[in-house]
């Protein structure tokens, strides 16, 4: 065996045991942050330090949507670092609560569980299935990729859409961006999984809600921003479409008394798909793999592109 | 191709156009009662005539829970029919509506869409997944192996209990019904999918919940006559167990201001997961296999067992 120098990496400036643990069992060394070659950044972004060692050569952020770290221009201030974001951590989590947004709003769930009273003759003729829909996977990365499968498993087809439109394993098809609009009327009902970015502020605005059927559901576990909330607030209360299941929200948190905490075909969770209690175990295998790649001087998982904005 | 003639069916006593359709695609003829080979029943048990002409041979029923049938004494004062239940036809969309209760209850979505006010700090810390955890499926036939595939999809390992303990496809184990004891503790969660039958009544009682892990959902989709009603809200009021999601009840229908209505770990949906809404084209699609096996002598789909009681 080759003699080598372990890699020295700082995790911090909060207290994160389980990444500190994912670092060594990945192979590296904690270190202070003045002698690091890499840093596991676990905290803010306003507590990020001006100036790195010269030493440092990557940065891994914790979270998987870094807008905040390009508007702020933190990112853009070390062009020569590699920073990466936690893109993918979390896909599995929030995949699975999106197949359950998605089925709890073709199936009625919430109204069921707010009734106090047996009422089986309403819901027996309004419980609707995933079994034989196409869902439309907009934004088609990481979580869509981990959700196909799971709505294949309850019967379900995928169109995906993606920035480059090149096909993406387990899609019946993938279109482009630029070709979107074939998509809203195909779909019967949407997920939206894209990354918040110049491009796909209000993605679904009234003509997009417009184009979908009056039967479908759309479910946004990304970022708020990507659909316009008034004209979605509209599109509610006229039953234009089938309904809304929201994790994310514009603005967000969604204040007390909104229109869209009381529409009875609208769905909200608090920002919970990818929950804490979840995310450190998430967090460290994503960190643990980044390390290895990092000392084998292999590429690095999520990269982030400051051009493409995630 | 060699001359046969036709099978005669008689369809009714209700108008049931999605029944007679299915018989004539799958090749059989319509006729009356009087002149029937077999008889596609659609109507309740107390219509069903005393006697049968003698070219009868068959009768589909068109319910998949068939201990009505059986308790009434009408199946055993036909011996020499072939009766068959609906069992199989309406599994995909029960095992849907399994899986959103189970995702329901570890996600803890019913307490989110009650809410009116953005609390993420409270859900962040207990929302949890279905990932990594293992299922118990007690009673699991047609329901339990529509439901094992989307279990795997988001990553939870399966255990089948069935009467014979034959391995189930891809279940991790399977046990027979004389070892439910061991299966309690190993389970993360719990399906019901088990029949009603005087073996199976009060199958979950006091001493099995016990057993249960404390962060376990246990979710019902068979019989409500399954799970000792008492027990279970004692268990539920005490937290002994994470929570329960029934779509079946005992009383059913579940009485107004009863506790289960109200518990904040009971899920309740009003024995809607086979909605009429979508029954009616599972009905003929399997009616439409049972034709065909009928026409070429094959064995028939769902044969009721008497001595099974289902």
């Amino acid at each position: 065996m080759s003699e080598m120098k372990m890699p020295g990496i700082y995790v911090g400036p909060q207290s994160a045991p389980a990444l500190v643990e994912a670092v060594i069992g990945a192979g590296a060394t904690i270190v202070e942050l003045t002698e690091a070659d890499a840093i596991v950044w676990k905290g803010p972004v306003e507590e990020f330090p001006a100036e790195l060692p010269a030493s440092v050569r990557w940065v891994q952020l914790p979270l998987a949507g870094v807008e905040q770290w390009l508007s702020s221009g933190v990112i853009a201030a070390h062009p020569d670092v590699v920073w990466t974001s936690a893109a993918g951590a979390y896909s599995h989590s929030v995949a699975e609560h999106a197949l359950l947004l998605l089925l709890a709003g073709v199936r009625l769930l919430p109204r069921q569980t707010a009734a106090t009273s047996w009422d089986h003759s309403h819901f027996t003729w309004r419980v609707g299935t995933l079994r034989g829909s196409t869902v439309a996977i907009v934004g088609c990365g990481g979580i869509g990729r981990a959700l196909i499968p799971m709505l294949a498993a309850v019967g379900a087809k995928t169109i995906a859409v993606t920035r480059s439109g090149s096909p993406v394993p387990g899609a019946e098809r993938t279109y482009a961006t630029d070709e979107l609009d074939e998509v809203w009327g195909q779909a019967d009902h949407v997920v939206l999984g894209a990354p918040a970015t110049s491009h796909t502020q209000h993605l679904v605005g009234a003509p997009e809600l417009a184009k979908l059927k009056s039967t479908a559901w759309i479910v946004n576990i990304a970022r708020g921003g990507l659909i316009d909330t008034g004209a979605l607030v509209e599109a509610l209360r006229t039953n234009s479409i089938g309904g809304a299941a929201l994790d994310v929200t514009d603005p967000e948190p969604l204040p007390d008394g909104h229109p869209l905490w009381t529409l009875p075909n609208a769905i909200i969770t608090p920002h919970v798909a990818n929950p804490d209690v979840l995310a450190a175990s998430e967090l460290a295998v994503h960190v643990s793999r980044n390390v290895i790649n990092f000392i084998a001087n292999k590429p690095l998982l999520a990269p982030i592109d400051p051009q493409l904005g995630y």
